[in-house]
């Protein structure tokens, strides 16, 4: 059912043959970016078959103005859209007077992509036979330089197979896009300006109502061109070379291009001008060979091997490569949107994947500071978060609800189950601060500024929360849980819990804080205006919070009314019936059993150490069977708790599923974009889940197991600076330890010295 | 803080003095209709200020792309909207070279519009001085004949107060309208045909995609017109008479105009002709007196009276007049839109406030042959309903689930949690036939349609009544009840006990069918293909359905979480937090224990006999205290409760908040049009909560109350052709029998004999 044919190979991604059917899943899955700038892997020349087009900036979005059947108080204005930037990769191509296009071609051969994860760079080739007979052989390199990131190079040779050829190249740039992803069918760029010389060429454009101001800009060097020809239409920048090209003779267009955006220079011509100027000087092969080692540099630290299962060696590779190509934590301003630079769905950057599941992988593969900037994202964004629950849900006194989706700290999200009630979504942002101080150690980041946004959250809690005089206890109403297949439920007990656990983490902290941080403690509480009496009424929610829970069956129940469900098994679920939320109305999904994505398991995994491995063992076995795992954020924590519970052989197939989700489609949408953030959960699958490694009392633990498909594994982790490596086989567990101080871990609870 | 700008008058809605600010208010409440078409109060001259235009044809709709965030499965793909149709009663008029606007002229005085409800007329009338300095006087009389329903009549007169005054006429036909309410700005007519001669102009139009074509008219007579000028635009006819009008004399243009439909004629323009050569046949003064004759005609059957109350009498007239203009039961493929003819909003014409409030009043007002063909329109739709519940639910052999809103029998909402979960519609649609039969007695209409519909329906909660395990009961999860200020919630009362009765009720009618008339009941089982096998598992449901109960109070739950809720009632709750659906975000409304309109109540109501009076005391105490009346369907219910338990005040106050819900435009909104089929509800709240009038066992019973403010009331009743007229006052009940037949009639249990 899956798609298949994308080569198995441990460092690549490898397409061959030509399939028109094809083309946009390739587009998703060969995607390039650089943290700053991101591509689907369109194709240079024209094609005229299905395609969806999509170059993205960093940080650069349009609010797309609402749509919705009716309106709901609360809602808001806008969805924040990652925009489709200006295209500066096309390059029309004429060949004998003839458009190249692998559309309208007399035949394709040995067509073949390979994205090559190790050096960060993408190769395309292809033979095509035109309508007017022109035998041509085209290879194509192309990427993304990490080292200058506004600088993407694009290497295009044609030969000519059978008989000399005039070969025209017209480079472009096209500000003139659409977004696939558009409410009202809007124009979201005006351009501003065009200018071009014998070689290069400049569009800047201006976002619409956000005013991002992007250049985009081109600089060509053809081989042996005869003369060139500017063409400048309404919001297009053309360039055109001809060469008259001999049989067996290779002839080049290196395209320089990218974009210097507002958010960076105050005056974006003159950044590209200056920028184009440095590529030049650095030269192609040099940009190669820097790319190459910069990528060696990511993969130093973050790689995973895998020996003896090459498709899962892939698989995790893959989902590392695109983390890294997607964020790379240098600017606090960014986050890591759900599909990157890969796609338009989903709109807005920031969910609460980030906290939930992308911290972790940052945290371990990168300097601290990373993790730590994606903190102050939300920190830097906590007026608005207070904003937001009082306009949106009339609450007062710096109570803070972070919005479901965002790009700027404004809500975007306009369903009211989920706007409004996946609320729990405040709860991993508190956690994520917890999670961090875990694992750094860095306690500086709570007084400096997380202890703010827990007493917000905390505030938002205790608002929220509501008494029932029927149950003396006081209860969460009408909310959605992680699973986003049932909404507004009551007393949802992954929320109920996470809102008690954040008010009672926010209280330690005001105390841990006051004694070790007295004049933070003094700057805060003077701020935020935080009494006594408030705190003892946080208290009391927190101490009187009612979680469903049923005797009979000794498990906390996802929602009150859970087990008056029709309580069918999955296995038990007619094939034809999924994925259920293709095949069902809305209501039926709801009322169903069945869960898309860890919900009261993903309780049990971020409290893991409030419960017994029984009481563990008990939900996994109760929740499993009814979840579907609809959701990309749902195997890896599936995974994680399996190998906990050495299901093994369940951990492998949900390890599997999550660091091939995209590569093999199994949700049947890649076309769409990729799962970026979900690529952080296959990480913490292997590193959590097979090596079962937790951070316990400023210390490292691990519980190592190995898949039986697997000979070896090894990841690297860096714990406070000292980097660990880990490698697991079917006999033993190897440390070792780059750093400079020795380090106690605990391997299956006991303690192991690693010399440095 | 409700509006009292409408003078208060036995038989007509009165407003004077000019307010710009009230233009669209009075756009709504002066609306005319005649069952066929209608039009809001809109004026004939030109109008710069704002103004909501509308003029509506009966059946005639639009199938408006839906427009939603986020699509789900079993949206349907388009909202059904009621359609502006061209405007036929536009004159612009010049003045001595000034186009008359009573937005743009020097002073206006002695402005007054009155809607003769008696007559079914609508007069305007006001002095101006125009920014040239010229007086007029001006008076228009306007109506749509009830006699030719296709026609309608503008008597507009201007005198010159000051001077002679150069008046040119320039009445048109403007096909270019859009509708206020419409998701993509599309264009919904277009152009067929426009022709004219001296006095008429005919421009024929069709909508896109439902394809009906309209012919709109009109044909003018002005007195001493010099000359007539024409001018065709691309879809405006416009024609021109200019006459020098002396001062103190009055000039005057009759315009006759309307629609003639493809729903009716193959040739919309020979149609429109042969309609005015007859309207001129008949002629402007006779037309009008026919008016007046067909007005009295209904109010002779309809009228309610009420002596020393004039907002009371106003009320139920305006209430009674307005579902007259909107409905009068000709046509079977028509319904009763919730705003009729007065404005846009909520789109489609069918509600189940057809079936719940709508029914009884034409039943008892009207020959029953009305109510039948109410009913008929639902069996119609039958297969549509069929197809709904397949459709969009995936439900099979035959089930069948009536839209929530619709046109021609297809889904138009596209709200999950109303469209595919506020599925108590169903149930109103079965008690509908249920009632027909108890008031009329006509059993026939069982056999030959309605059980088709009732076995439909009694399989619909059949299947989608699920079975819980846990509670070893069957459960109906996850739907909206009459209180759509709760979502998605479980076993709601109203629903589960409805669904229990139409299956149990269906069943019933299978037996008394099969017996009665056996050869119908051959050939439905035989069309449908029931088995005793299925009967049996609709019997299991309906025997072991659940419904939610508190022990502790002795009520019945309105879902499974009410008493979780925070239960502050209303009158805690700050005024300034009112409207709540305007104040609070849907989440907050949700989780609020506040309830729209009658829900357990209206179970109450439908099954009154199933429960004593002092469950219905303790169920409306309960409730009522919650209850935000935020819906227009809501006070009526209230009112016969309240009436019911001797609570006469709440009963008197709730009656004058559904008779001046629009005069007094309590909900803020009027301006969009008013609230048509709940003013069914206000006379339910006069026969049935004053009255008392029950039918128990083929016979009519009243329990006479009357609120202290009132001297006497009364009101008509036709029972099974038999025409009682009911008067109670202070002190009496007196009865008086139009009829053949003496008739035993209860009062207060005991029975009366009414001699014809």
């Amino acid at each position: 059912m899956n798609q298949d044919y994308i080569k198995p190979d441990n460092w690549s991604i490898i397409e061959e043959g030509f399939d028109a059917e094809r083309v946009k899943s390739s587009e998703s899955l060969f995607s390039i970016g650089n943290g700053a700038m991101g591509q689907r892997a369109n194709f240079e020349e024209t094609y005229t078959g299905e395609t969806f087009q999509g170059s993205y900036i960093a940080g650069v979005y349009y609010p797309d103005k609402t749509k919705v059947g009716w309106w709901k108080n609360g809602y808001p204005e806008y969805f924040a859209k990652v925009l489709n930037a200006p295209n500066w990769i096309g390059i029309d191509i004429e060949i004998n007077g003839e458009n190249l296009d692998l559309n309208t071609c007399k035949s394709v051969s040995k067509f073949r992509r390979e994205l090559n994860m190790k050096e960060g760079i993408y190769y395309r080739s292809f033979e095509a036979i035109l309508q007017n007979g022109t035998e041509i052989l085209v290879n194509i390199t192309r990427f993304l330089s990490l080292d200058l990131d506004e600088v993407g190079v694009i290497n295009y040779e044609i030969t000519p197979l059978n008989s000399d050829a005039k070969i025209v190249f017209k480079p472009y740039i096209d500000a003139g896009v659409t977004n696939e992803d558009a409410n009202w069918e809007e124009k979201f760029w005006e351009i501003q300006d065009l200018q071009h010389n014998d070689n290069e060429a400049f569009v800047t454009a201006r976002t619409f109502k956000t005013h991002f101001v992007a250049t985009t800009f081109m600089h060509n060097i053809v081989s042996n061109a005869s003369e060139s020809v500017a063409n400048l239409g309404k919001d297009k920048a053309q360039l055109s070379y001809e060469i008259n090209a001999k049989k067996d003779e290779k002839t080049t267009i290196q395209k320089m291009g990218g974009y210097t955006v507002s958010l960076n220079h105050t005056d974006t011509i003159a950044a590209a001008k200056a920028v184009i100027a440095k590529a030049i000087q650095i030269g192609y092969k040099q940009l190669l060979e820097n790319q190459k080692i910069a990528w060696a540099k990511i993969w130093e630290m973050s790689d995973i091997t895998i020996d003896g299962d090459v498709k899962a060696q892939q698989g995790i590779r893959f989902n590392i490569f695109q983390l890294n190509q997607t964020y790379l934590g240098k600017d606090s301003r960014l986050n890591i949107g759900p599909k990157g630079f890969t796609g338009e769905k989903y709109g807005g950057s920031t969910y609460w994947d980030t906290e939930a599941y992308c911290i972790p992988f940052y945290m371990a593969t990168k300097d601290q500071k990373v993790a730590r900037n994606l903190l102050t994202y939300r920190y830097n964004q906590l007026d608005k978060a207070i904003e937001n629950a009082e306009k949106n849900l009339g609450f007062k006194n710096g109570a803070a609800l972070y919005p479901m989706v965002t790009m700027n700290g404004e809500e975007c999200h306009n369903e009211w189950e989920i706007t409004h009630e996946e609320i729990h979504r405040n709860g991993a942002i508190a956690f994520a601060i917890y999670n961090y101080y875990r694992f750094t150690g860095d306690y500086s980041y709570i007084p400096e500024k997380g202890l703010e946004v827990l007493i917000g959250i905390a505030r938002f809690w205790h608002q929220r929360a509501s008494f029932s005089t029927h149950k003396n206890q006081y209860m969460i109403l009408g909310v959605t849980g992680p699973n986003e297949y049932e909404n507004n439920v009551n007393n949802n007990f992954y929320t109920n819990y996470i809102a008690k656990w954040c008010i009672d983490y926010a209280a330690e902290q005001i105390t841990k804080v006051s004694l070790e941080y007295p004049s933070d403690h003094k700057r805060i509480i003077e701020k935020v205006k935080l009494s006594d009496a408030e705190l003892q009424a946080w208290r009391k929610v927190a101490d009187n919070m009612y979680f469903p829970y049923s005797e009979e069956l000794g498990i906390y129940l996802q929602q009150d009314g859970f087990l008056d469900k029709d309580l069918v098994q999955v296995k038990d679920l007619d094939k034809s019936q999924r994925p259920i939320n293709q095949k069902w109305s809305w209501d039926r999904v709801l009322r169903s059993p069945y869960i898309k994505q860890a919900d009261t398991l993903q309780g049990f995994y971020f409290f893991e150490d409030h419960f017994t491995t029984e009481q563990l063992e008990k939900h996994f076995d109760f929740y499993e069977p009814f979840t579907v795992h609809e959701s990309s954020l749902s195997p890896c924590v599936h995974s994680i708790q399996a190998a906990k519970l050495d299901k093994m052989d369940m951990a492998y197939t949900f390890y599997l599923r999550t660091s091939r989700l995209d590569l093999d489609d199994y949700n049947k949408e890649v076309e769409e974009g990729c799962h970026i953030t979900s690529m952080a959960g296959t990480w913490m699958s292997i590193v959590e889940g097979f090596g079962g490694m937790r951070v316990k009392n400023d210390a490292l633990h691990f519980s190592p197991k190995i898949p039986k498909e697997w000979q070896a594994y090894s990841f690297k982790i860096n714990f406070r600076n000292q980097i660990l490596k880990v490698t697991i086989t079917q006999n033993d567990t190897q440390l070792s330890l780059e750093g400079t101080t020795d380090i106690t871990v605990f391997v299956n609870e006991k303690p192991v010295l690693v010399k440095s």
